[in-house]
């Protein structure tokens, strides 16, 4: 069967080189279900994958996309865990990419697909895939906890650092937030942030004050930023880092590692996927769906494009001014 | 009982500060022993301490002194682990600072004494406390190996870089050196190096081409040198930071914390005895001394000095010039 998928044939700026090409999709074989996607979000790494600047680069020509729902369409020999009509996320990873979300259909694995609750919205049923599992596993992988302890992060207004405020009040931790902008501690504070601070030389020791020190700090954005968040914990305290905004290297003082023994590491969920036994991925996910019911979370959406104007939709997503995410409607061809 | 030891009252050149003075030795109560002490070297961490640069600043007067080798003049109470005349190390530590082995008797805990073979040259055994374990617990509480895996460490020339040659060795490890200077390349080589390299930009290639990557890096440089040993590091690597010789922090690339999900931690002796229990501590320098009977290690030493001449031996120690360790002789006063 065919159909109409983004593919980026070579390496270069994303808006020259994704186009909208017809592709055969992958053989319906027993244990395979065919899945109509709805929504799918642009990425920074599908963005980073276009241009080359991805950890691995795919053989061309490569059908881009790592996240997004879709409706299941049809459901080949028989499996008892997804039905037709189910809306599913495909959190998985094929050999050599992604599984190439961005597509009109895609045929894969049942096995492959995690089924989303149908009262939740699709739209942000498009962005489950990455975002939610990455700010879970970083306060759950790292540190173990007791109700009321402090967490602190960088980069707060982020898809990742809102869910992280929303998993880490599920999870009854205090959350301190170091911003770079004050315009955004007001919004996180409704989000339920107990301590938001705007980023200056030695702001850590506000965090400490008021925290006494914690033992997880999460660094979405690096440099001097970074160095503070660094700062505020306490012996063999961690900073995991998922994120790279500032695009500056982390930088460790010496009296930090040798004195304090902290540590630095870094966390992707791609990386993570490839380490992990399915099962265990699959008890996550249905884990955070669970505890993701209240919908007390939204991630804002800045604008919805058809898929026909994807290259709009990557211009628009490169924009400093857009608020919130871009996502591609793949029933919509205008 | 009246001893004469090496105090500081007040924080400053070490030079200026340190004097030899009679002190009040602790009360002789049951279960303590009496140790004359033999030789002590002079540490970085001595001068730090002095200089108000280490990490805790004790109440002054400060006694000083944080190893060396004594023998047991008097037990008092019946303990059946230390035995008058026997030679000891004390690598505990005193609840302010150190044990204060800049002196010419100690009164300690016998619990805190680890008894050192009599076939143990006793200037090596001076030696013994701060480094063996330090190259030990570097090499073993990190990462666990399989005979035949590689290890990579700067600062090679040093006594802790020279044991961990050793230790890996003992191990059946493969260890990788990288130095800052080209005259170190024969001597580490005969310590038993298994490969040894300039340090230059991009080095760490030559390093990962022979051994694969490794998993377990040992830095006590920092800066420019550091980013090299970082390299050399295959995925989930863990690079250790214990020294800081270029005063220089440490900086870890986003790629390798996202993409390789590399870590970067550090650690010191001193922190690992407060949160280590006294039982595992004293059967790891006994198994660590069990070890070390084929004395196939010798580490150089520049100077002994009487204890009277303490502030020539400061100043010698600090000489650039200087080719091994300073100890001073508690037993003789000129």
């Amino acid at each position: 069967m065919i159909t109409k998928a983004a593919i980026h044939s070579r390496y270069g700026d994303a808006h020259d080189v994704v186009a909208i090409k017809e592709v055969q999709l992958a053989p319906f074989n027993s244990g395979t279900v065919l899945v109509k996607m709805i929504y799918s979000p642009i990425n920074p790494a599908d963005i980073n994958m276009c241009e080359g600047k991805y950890y691995v680069q795919p053989k061309l020509p490569c059908q881009l996309g790592n996240e997004g729902v879709g409706i299941v369409e049809d459901v080949s020999g028989n499996n008892q865990t997804v039905h037709k009509g189910d809306h599913v996320i495909i959190p998985f990873k094929s050999k050599d990419h992604w599984i190439g979300s961005w597509s009109q259909r895609v045929v894969v694995d049942a096995e492959d697909c995690v089924v989303i609750p149908k009262e939740i919205d699709l739209k942000q049923a498009s962005m489950l895939t990455i975002n939610p599992p990455t700010a879970y596993l970083l306060l759950t992988q790292f540190k173990s906890f007791k109700k009321g302890d402090w967490v602190v992060q960088n980069a707060a207004n982020s898809s990742v650092g809102r869910w992280v405020i929303y998993w880490a009040k599920q999870q009854g931790l205090k959350i301190a937030n170091i911003v770079r902008n004050k315009d955004q501690i007001n919004q996180l504070n409704q989000l339920g942030s107990d301590l938001t601070i705007e980023f200056e030389p030695r702001c850590a020791n506000k965090v400490k004050e008021v925290t006494g020190g914690v033992s997880l700090a999460l660094n979405g954005v690096g440099g001097q930023i970074a160095i503070e968040t660094l700062r505020t914990l306490r012996s063999n305290g961690v900073m995991v880092t998922y994120g790279a905004m500032s695009k500056e290297p982390v930088q460790v003082g010496n009296a930090a590692l040798i004195y304090k023994t902290v540590s630095v590491t870094g966390f992707n969920r791609t990386k993570w996927l490839e380490t992990t036994d399915r099962k265990a991925v699959k008890l996550m996910y249905n884990k955070i769906l669970n505890i993701y019911k209240s919908k007390s979370i939204s991630i804002p959406i800045a604008k919805v494009f058809p898929f026909s104007k994807i290259k709009d939709a990557i211009n628009f997503s490169n924009s400093e001014s857009r608020q919130g995410k871009v996502l591609i409607d793949w029933r919509k061809s205008n």
